[in-house]
């Protein structure tokens, strides 16, 4: 093969990609996905149906063709198989609520001072960022972001394995939507789940528990993972999509509080974007870490060898390492020795 | 081949494409791309240079690789061949001032009012979003885009042929930065530019000329190109990116006006974003409709048919439809008769 003559494409591409985030947002905003669930229909027809203009409609369902999005015949634009599935806002696997927190205004702000949060090391924005104390992006979390843990918490859930009869006692760390929690407690009917979390994040938790009729089975303990008491002792304590936000010292004290709450023979099953040791793969796991440079004071990727210390440090004698797939999560489970 | 599972992976790679943008941005700011022009360099080594935190350094080097702008082996981070053109701030065919225009905020915001752009089928912000009189954005814009301009201005240059002895009066509209007829007058020796446009934005292309040494044979015409006589006769008129910040009815006016201003015989050269028929390739070329329904009240990126309409209407008796690979851009070239 000759190599490619040079070319500004990429350049151009990636200076203009803000512009594919606004697209999909207008579209979600105005429904068209949802519009489109019906069958093909021309510019003017959607236009019609979501109150907009022929024109604009046109721009943006051509738009949305080229970036893949839609499919275009003549002039009638169609949804693809995936823009079916999960941008159909009837559909049971929508997920476009998720925009509420991945392009809240808080988080959009750190990549706004990204280049200071370079040079600094964390974000730019506060000490903290976005993990300070009742943070109201953690609300908009919990509500947008349940429907997306579906496959993730299937997956954890999965690893849980043995008798689904027994009694398993689960503390859910930083619970959010509580839809790791509640997914155990689906799946295992004597499962018992107490819920931590801010008080104000925690209510849609409770609200999730409730709508699934578990709510018997699911306790609170509102506060800060930090300053409650943990309780227990458990069989299992989820730490899911939470140690990123940290440094690795912060870390060890969380696994600590995780080992001293597990009963002999418990497990910590921690959710993460774990990057391989370069760090650059997989691409959609590696590229988190600059949501965490830009939007935290210390968080991180970590790779599942700084995992691994860190449990190593608290008292875990074992850890493993789970790819999660298709997702782009993986799973660290860390077991306390039985005789411990 | 097997049907592709559902994956929501596109979904979640566009709604955070604007992290793209604002990593790439943030190099450019840093000088990253300027520092690895030496040679390989560990995050550490970058971040003593470029006066960063070395896990900032080290996140966004990351990114930066996963997206395509470096490579990395082990430790060390280098750059491609395109970002070693183009991106390096001391490489001629540099890129980066372009960031001025491209992602300057008042662009920003028409994107972020991208909603109401479709309800209302053109710019949000105002009546004529970025087409207002003397909007300094169009100073940002000669500034900053006339290094991008240099090969289409070579290629629209190449279309005129004939005799680069032969005298030419060229009218640039809406000059800018002038690069377009300031390559006219490098290839031509004996042609002659009048540069139109706003005074504060002439300034720039006077600044171009001047440091062409062509201060000679460049006259301004300082104006709106709605309101001041063209003059003329004139055997070319340069319409360069301009006409697709209005609907059709004005550019035929424009066209008229240019009809008007040209000898027998004479040229409009129309340098333009041209979508094909279908309005969804070149992909490059038709993702710049969204530009203009964002940013203009008007404007749009027109297929070659609705331009041959145009001119013709204005009394162009033919025009031809070049590509002018590898740019993303197209050109028009209008005849009008040699016996009107």
């Amino acid at each position: 093969m000759s190599p490619q003559p040079p070319s500004p494409t990429l350049f151009f591409e990636t200076i203009n990609a803000y512009q594919r985030t606004e697209a999909l947002r207008s579209a979600l905003e105005l429904g068209l996905f949802t519009q489109l669930a019906a069958g093909p229909r021309t510019a003017d027809e959607i236009a019609a149906a979501v109150n907009a203009s022929p024109k604009g409609i046109r721009i943006l369902a051509d738009f949305l063709t080229i970036i893949g999005f839609l499919q275009k015949r003549e002039t009638r634009y169609e949804l693809t198989p995936d823009s079916a599935l999960f941008l159909n806002g009837k559909s049971p696997a929508y997920l476009g609520g998720a925009v509420e927190f991945l392009l809240a205004d808080d988080i959009r702000n750190c990549f706004q001072h990204l280049t200071e949060a370079v040079r600094k090391g964390g974000t730019a924005i506060s000490d903290d960022g976005t993990v300070s104390y009742d943070n109201p992006v953690w609300v908009a979390f919990a509500r947008a972001m349940g429907p997306l843990m579906f496959m993730p918490a299937q997956q954890l859930t999965a690893l849980i394995g043995g008798d689904h009869n027994q009694p398993l006692r689960v503390l859910d760390v930083a619970a959010g939507h509580g839809l790791f929690g509640i997914t155990v407690a689906q799946q295992y009917p004597k499962a018992h789940i107490t819920a931590l979390d801010w008080p104000n994040v925690l209510a849609v938790a409770e609200e999730n528990a409730q709508r699934a009729n578990l709510a018997n089975r699911h306790t609170l303990l509102p506060g800060s993972a930090f300053e409650v008491d943990w309780g227990g002792p458990y069989d299992i304590v989820l730490l899911t999509n939470f140690l990123h936000h940290f440094d690795i010292t912060t870390c060890e004290q969380l696994a600590a509080k995780a080992y001293a709450a597990l009963a002999p023979g418990g497990r910590a099953m921690t959710l993460e974007f774990i990057p391989n040791a370069d760090r650059i793969t997989p691409p959609s796991t590696a590229t988190f870490a600059l949501t965490m440079l830009a939007s935290t004071g210390k968080g991180d990727a970590y790779t599942f060898a700084e995992y691994e210390s860190i449990f190593r440090k608290a008292g875990f004698g074992r850890s493993e390492h789970h790819a999660l797939l298709p997702t782009n999560q993986q799973a660290v489970i860390s077991t306390k020795s039985a005789d411990a």
